[in-house]
């Protein structure tokens, strides 16, 4: 069975913060490449209007469903008609609500946070090397989707069972703004935020302390700190609390 | 027109070293899993013997075709079948030879030595994420396949371009062992590998020096070094080999 220990979640998301850290660095090697992202420009025959970046995002998905990436609910897609998965994964016991964990889904917003940092993230201009471009673009999609939504799924149930009265009755008001606004209220921890942010400096720091900077191009930690404070950790907020609420109509119903 | 300068070069491959390390990590956090390396064992309906793994390499191979991965020379993918590219890639003037670029394909050597090397990599042991482990199987093959094609193809040209006369003398040898022997000299610079494998543990040192190993798998520098040494390092020395022997009957009779 997977922790709803926090600390024990806190490290598994510090984990994924590797990963987030290190593919944002393979996209900065090149250039932003703004035709990627336009519509009906792909240069495939029958892609219509989609761009090339959102074409490898939909063949990506397509495999990863057949090899089952999408079984795991911390793994949300960006569309939803997939393939069925080819192979069965285990079935491992899970400490979430299967119906809240459904009840998750931020890719979209996620996807859009992520081009509109791409034009920060790389350097002006256009390389030519486009296939690579939207190779790092999907992989830094997926690791950031994964972080947010296994945060909003694991620190959300985590967070409920410590204290499930204060929950049922924060979600049971009938005013969905006031409800949200408290619901926040009750997630939120900003000394944890800061240590976050902390520790994603430090991170991107090492991780590039013996780059060449002949060849490579540098991430600012500035801007994967920005990244965090107004994409990664708001959007993980709101996905807890999109858990929360059928989490705790759960509670009071079921 | 891409540099044949030796010093751009190897700045070049040392951003590749990078993404080595850090697909090397991301698969260390997954245990050994050896059912995904198993032939006829991938639970896919219509895989034949083909292993998880071996499926999910075709799969990436697949696709990436279709986005023109494999129309750059250091490129070279595992299958020879592949589908054509759907968009072709904008021309950029080459300072390579065609003919000996194609000559050159170490991806089935590197695939077998990569496997070999998952089991000191890896914890051993089965923790059922199948998909995961050769997700990040193939990217490690494919990270380290173009460190070794970039170095085969680029400092073959390059040192051949410096004493083409040395090469084409060393080339005609009609005795193939002899030949290859003394090419092997002509190319071997032991202090330039001593300074690679010295980088690389620093690296791995530094990448890892903020991880939090409640949760993450730490990977030893000497692993990565021993990589280096007996398999990235050799294969890009013997697909130097196959590429300068085309590049040198070309000098002498083109």
């Amino acid at each position: 069975m997977v922790s709803t220990d926090l600390a024990t979640i806190a490290a598994h998301l510090e984990g994924l913060e590797e990963t987030i850290i290190h593919r944002l660095i393979d996209r900065a090697q090149f250039r932003r490449n703004r035709s990627v992202y336009t519509p009906s420009n792909s240069g495939f025959p029958d892609a219509g209007e989609r761009s090339l970046f959102e074409l490898r995002l939909r063949y990506q998905e397509e495999m990863d469903a057949r090899f089952g990436r999408y079984q795991v609910p911390e793994e949300c897609p960006y569309h939803q008609d997939l393939p069925e998965p080819e192979r069965l994964a285990p079935l491992t016991e899970s400490p979430l609500s299967r119906d809240a964990a459904d009840a998750v889904n931020r890719t979209p917003e996620i996807v859009s946070a992520y081009l509109k940092f791409v034009p920060e993230l790389c350097e002006q201009g256009d390389d030519g090397q486009y296939g690579s471009a939207v190779e790092h673009d999907v992989l830094a999609v997926q690791a950031i989707g994964r972080r947010i939504h296994y945060g909003a799924l694991y620190v959300a149930e985590s967070k409920y069972r410590a204290s499930p009265d204060a929950f049922r009755d924060v979600a049971s008001d009938p005013d969905p703004s006031a409800r949200n606004d408290a619901l926040l209220r009750l997630i939120s921890r900003p000394e944890v935020e800061e240590q976050i942010l902390g520790r994603v400096r430090d991170k991107v720091e090492y991780v590039q302390a013996t780059v060449n900077l002949t060849v490579r191009r540098r991430v600012e930690p500035d801007l994967v700190i920005r990244l965090y404070r107004e994409t990664v950790i708001p959007i993980t907020k709101e996905g807890e609390i999109d858990y929360l609420l059928v989490r705790a109509a759960e509670g009071i119903h079921g």
